[in-house]
């Protein structure tokens, strides 16, 4: 799988591509991060890749022309296929797992990331496959949302994960908030590891688990539930979870 | 304002910390980052800071002595003030641009980033004030995430931007979504500029703006429209764009 990443920052990538699991997909051979300045496609003769807004109002926006040649760059060799091309802004579709998931699933993605400066409407209409936010809050720029999308899509592709770490960390791959986990010492600074995780009883520890996500689930994102399968035992104990927080109020 | 950022991979942060606005806020003297790897705490003689889970099951967890003796060290010499101390999880609170608001009142933030592993949960409830989740979705650790509080909190920091950066790209600051930008050339491959922009109407421009702007946030986001204050003018022609739609279907 190949990403091409095109931004005015490309250092910006270097330690996040250069560490831990993205390193090694790339060392696998899994994976290709081609981070590429896209002021190398301006055509102006000063170098510039952003201009006033017509019709007046701050800020500078980004013209069309290097993008476009930058995207064309990056396309070429591949006349069977068409990447999918992704502008990170505030106003795109709210990433999530399941457009994690789709995107694995490509062979090219191509992420556009602006500054502080907006973006030539004709970027989105006409050169743009996907808008994503990855969330509601306002970033300098698309950098660290391409981060995202980098490293949530890379850690899916097969091979990627050893048994060793996917087995951790899947809060929303299972549907439920994780449970919590305990390890060594039994006790620190006087707080003690819940009795049941030393039991040894495999199946009450299971039990404790699940209930400890449910719970959590339940005060924390409680629309999660409405989302996946739920067995009797669960309903039972969700139910009582619900009377015992009533009795509270 | 400080950041203290508790990693096993501070390499991960050097490109995003010296590029950019981020870059210009450390030089003016506004904003500090302090990447610490929390390895450099562990008394385990081996040094390591995970351990398998009680109770079994896959994966590895973090254990707390390093996390509370480096959040301690970077605790030293604040005695009068407490740190928010914040865990970067996906079982946290969504991260918000009020978070962000919020968070750029402090005067020191600590961030904790996991990686693949599991957290003791003793850190959660005795060492960490916020748990923060910035989507849903899986990353291989926390540091992007605390890149993203990083940056959406600093540019928040009086200083930090001009004028000229902070007029744009502000959706989610506003309640809408943003209008369309153009600039030159007023033609690109075909593709004209919107007429009313070019007109030098002040008046039009800024009627058109809203306009688009309520457009673009009906289609994409209309629960944002439910939290914000609008005219007369404005809810005429969300009703006009109701009936058309309507119409469509």
């Amino acid at each position: 799988m190949k990403f091409s990443i095109l931004t005015l920052f490309p250092d910006m990538f270097t330690g996040v591509f250069q560490q831990s699991i993205l390193k090694q997909a790339q060392e696998k051979g899994i994976v290709e991060y081609n981070v590429i300045n896209f002021r190398d496609y301006t055509k102006d003769k000063h170098n510039r890749v952003d201009d006033y807004p017509y019709g007046g109002g701050g800020g500078m926006v980004l013209t069309p022309q290097p993008l476009f040649d930058a995207v064309e760059s990056a396309k070429r060799g591949e006349e069977g296929s068409t990447p999918r091309v992704i502008l990170l802004c505030p106003q795109g579709e709210r990433y999530s797992q399941r457009k994690a998931e789709e995107l694995s699933k490509e062979e090219h993605i191509v992420l556009l990331c602006g500054h502080y400066e907006g973006y030539d409407e004709r970027i989105r209409e006409h050169l743009v496959t996907d808008e994503i936010s990855i969330g509601d809050y306002v970033l300098t720029g698309g950098e660290i949302g391409a981060m995202v999308i980098a490293d949530s899509v890379t850690r899916l592709l097969p091979g990627v994960l050893g048994n060793e770490t996917s087995a951790i960390t899947d809060s929303h791959s299972t549907g439920l908030l994780e449970y919590p986990h305990y390890t060594r010492p039994a006790s620190y600074l006087g707080h003690d590891v819940p009795e049941v995780l030393l039991s040894g009883h495999h199946e009450k520890i299971a039990r404790w688990r699940r209930e400890q996500s449910l719970k959590r689930t339940y005060e924390r994102r409680p629309e999660l539930l409405e989302e996946i399968e739920l067995s009797k035992e669960d309903r039972q104990f969700l139910q009582k979870l619900k009377e015992s927080h009533d009795k509270e109020l």
